[in-house]
């Protein structure tokens, strides 16, 4: 059972009737009427808690369908803008990166309606299929933003959604622009109890959380009403899926969970305005997402605040970058090492041993595995290897995880296979110590909370450096097309019909 | 951490390790030797649990996709179109139902290429979309059947998924049929162990444990490898969803639920042709099914012989077909009502009041509201309207349960909205009592075990009568088409293209 009753006693109206049952006890003391008191707190409970919970999705539906244009901020537009730069770099980046041009193949194969671009390759699909295979370009590389505050990547569940319902609607640049803050307000909201709650383990919240964002702005851009916008939740809700299997088992798969969730969300969204009905009480209520994908666990400290309160900043300004395409958890390692190298010009065939302390086991503390079936993914989530292209390379961007690089370069595979993984020293820093082979002992470390995972890891001209060098390396369009695309980007909220942007600067293949 | 540790013991290779360290034990007695041999359990325990789960993959896929054609019995075969008599019939009747139009001309606005045909409707989709709607039809009504070991409504999942695959492919009738006995038999050794862990409270086991079945199936159509099918169940994985908040809340997102999971079977098979991977543990590992689905339940007693036991009979003919339009928990009343109204001669206007004993709450033991948002879902889910219902129809089919029948029918709505609903008395039994305006009381109970829920509980000709009913109450088709159908359903082995018998018999309104 699972009624988040902490949450019951936090409410107002269940503090009068916790100073009402005190008054009870005092005044009676007898134990049927405190019975009595216990049985209609246990009814009004439930009843209160079932009230909350669609209450909940209405608040949540208001927000995402209701918000005033003029309520969005400068600061929110300009965080969407900068997720935008760095969506479509990570796009052009995983274009050609294994498992995308199947996914896409397929996806055309099903066909479906013109209604929404697939991006760089110019094919027209149904505005679902098109936010799928968009989601997974961006994914494609795991090289995409993180909510901080819910640990989720977010964008790359909401923006394909709402780019493509926004070109089924016409929808103007700015419009696209709001579903997609708020989208991600929905999500960030949710995705920050459930972070709190401690359920990352097993279930995938990027795709579980995320999906009610890509709801939102689907809804958003519909135009469904508030009621509408609710069923649409409770019909995503009846979609929510992904797990960490596939990423544990280094497959493809990992790569379009978020897409899958992207799709669901789109989908729920023109079901719900056809009129299908969805549950309201999906959050709190014994069935609800907190409760069965998350292991029952109770409700943060913060849990009113973090989901409807009222606040001075949108969840959009909470996304952090990646600067390396990898885990997060492996970017400590990965800065310590460069700058070991960098410092001490230091290359592979001076070093005689590497130990790195980022934790045995969990997803990158494992050893090299050169004979791994998906090198292109098992490369990217294995410290040792990370470090020692790293050392090598000083950087760890797409070029360094492709399949034929990984085969090719013997040396950072021999030597990767060789690291020797160690438990983390101190709290959760991350540290490499590196031996010459003519003695000397270099280490450095990196503190995984100082800077990695906040959102000023990455300044916004870091994040212009990083988008061009992802479309560098996709050598899918020429520096002056780039300029226009970014161009267009920050400009993105005067186009009247958002069709217009993406033809102009996202059908790249068709031109 | 959900290992399923009592797995691990009772697997052979384990005993012998139990002696081993009993051995060990004996032996030396001192700590550190103790010490290391539980280090050295622990990781065989985590390693051979994982290999486990491979194993059980790799199991359950070659049964899918190796299974020969010879194996496959009359009795599996004769079952089957057993199935599909039901499906058909339940499809028809629900074509009109609320909710399916609008899926319908939801997936014909977003379109696809023609691979498979929507029943009835005769539009041609790609083939995952066609299961979808397919799949909406079948399960609209709730009338569909049960696989008694599973509790699941599992050819709602698998029956559309291998029609649209097998279309797609060209199948011959044979193959098809072969699919969805395979199909069945993966999700019904899956959902045994789900069912016996106690785990149908919040997760839909329908969608979650049948979209394994649809992936079967669609693998073995496709002509994949065991290998590909792995990675098809894996993608599956990622997929799975379904919950019960949807029924509770009386949505209509409860009738596409099994369309998600049929859907999403297909596309995973398509997926892992194209060469995507996915994750291999996913059973038994701590991120696995039963673990994160399963509320990290304890293995059954007959976990093994369960899902990867040798048999003498297949899942398929363990069916149960439904007779009234409603919940499977709602039939004993039905049937105690039906019996006391004929034997006694009972009309509504008679009675003074009744008293149900179903249970109080749950799914069906629930007050009447006629001012519901779905008439129609909030009817067959509630005793106390199926109950009247019978009571004055002596039957409780797709005609008591139409929106328009239910408004108009004022005087059933308003006895049942009078209905007393009381604690089932013993047991499992449920008991009408009926109080007569002369002060005469009748009543009637029946046992939900006795026969409700097994698969003896509809004879062939009950399934019959049932098919001819729901074709009459469609008006869809005439009693001569219906007869071409059955003859079509039983010489389905017959067909060298499943694509002549979809054309012949399921295509309807382009006729």
């Amino acid at each position: 059972m699972c009624f988040n009753k902490k949450f019951i006693f936090r409410a107002n109206v269940s503090n009068i009737l916790l100073v009402t049952i005190k008054k009870n006890v005092k005044q009676f003391l007898g134990l049927k009427s405190l019975m009595s008191t216990f049985v209609f707190l246990f009814i009004v409970n439930v009843t209160f808690s079932q009230e909350n919970d669609r209450l909940l999705s209405r608040q949540l539906a208001e927000i995402a369908v209701l918000t005033d244009q003029n309520k969005i901020t400068d600061e929110a537009i300009k965080a969407a803008k900068k997720a935008l730069i760095d969506d479509f770099g990570v796009s052009f980046a995983g274009f050609y990166s294994p498992g995308v041009q199947e996914v896409l193949d397929q996806e055309k194969y099903f066909g479906g309606t013109s209604q929404a671009t697939v991006w760089i390759d110019g094919t027209m699909l149904a505005a679902p299929d098109a936010a799928f295979v968009n989601s997974v370009f961006i994914h494609a590389l795991d090289l995409d933003d993180i909510h901080i505050p819910s640990i989720t990547h977010i964008t790359s569940v909401v923006v394909p959604a709402a780019f493509a319902v926004g070109q089924e609607q016409n929808a103007t640049g700015r419009e696209v622009l709001e579903a997609i803050i708020l989208g991600i307000e929905i999500s960030g909201r949710l995705g920050r109890e459930y972070h709190a709650r401690k359920t990352h383990g097993a279930f995938l919240p990027t795709s579980i959380i995320g999906g009610f964002g890509a709801t939102a702005a689907s809804c958003r851009l519909l135009g469904l009403s508030v009621e509408q916008t609710m069923d649409a939740f409770g019909i995503f809700y009846a979609h929510a899926s992904g797990n960490r299997q596939a990423l544990i088992d280094n497959t493809l798969t990992k790569r379009i969970q978020p897409a899958i969730a992207s799709r669901a969300g789109v989908v729920s969204a023109y079901f719900a305005q056809k009129g299908i009905s969805g549950p309201h009480h999906i959050f709190l209520s014994k069935r609800g997402l907190f409760c069965i994908y998350g292991g029952e666990a109770e409700p943060s400290p913060t849990y009113k605040t973090d989901i409807d309160g009222k606040r001075d900043h949108f969840e959009i300004e909470q996304l952090a970058f990646k600067k390396y395409a990898c885990c997060g958890a492996g970017h400590p390692a990965i800065e310590a090492a460069i700058e070991l190298a960098e410092r001490n010009k230091i290359s592979l065939k001076d070093i005689d041993n590497i130990e790195i302390f980022v934790g045995i086991g969990g997803l990158v503390g494992v050893p090299w595995n050169p004979s791994s079936e998906n090198l292109h993914v098992a490369a990217q989530f294995c410290a040792p290897y990370e470090v020692v292209s790293a050392i090598k390379n000083k950087r760890f961007g797409p070029a360094e995880i492709t399949n034929k690089m990984i085969e090719e370069d013997f040396e950072v595979s021999e030597i990767s296979k060789k690291v020797i993984i160690r438990d983390r020293p101190e709290g959760r820093k991350q540290k490499v110590v590196i031996t010459l082979k003519d003695g000397t002992v270099l280490e450095n470390d990196k503190n995984i909370h100082e800077k990695f995972f906040t959102k000023d890891y990455m300044s916004y001209n870091d994040i212009i450096k990083k988008f061009r060098g992802n479309l560098s390396f996709s050598e899918l369009i020429s520096d002056d097309r780039a300029n226009l695309l970014l161009k267009g980007i920050e400009e993105i909220q005067d186009e009247i019909n958002i069709n217009d942007f993406v033809d102009e600067h996202l059908k790249i293949m068709n031109i």
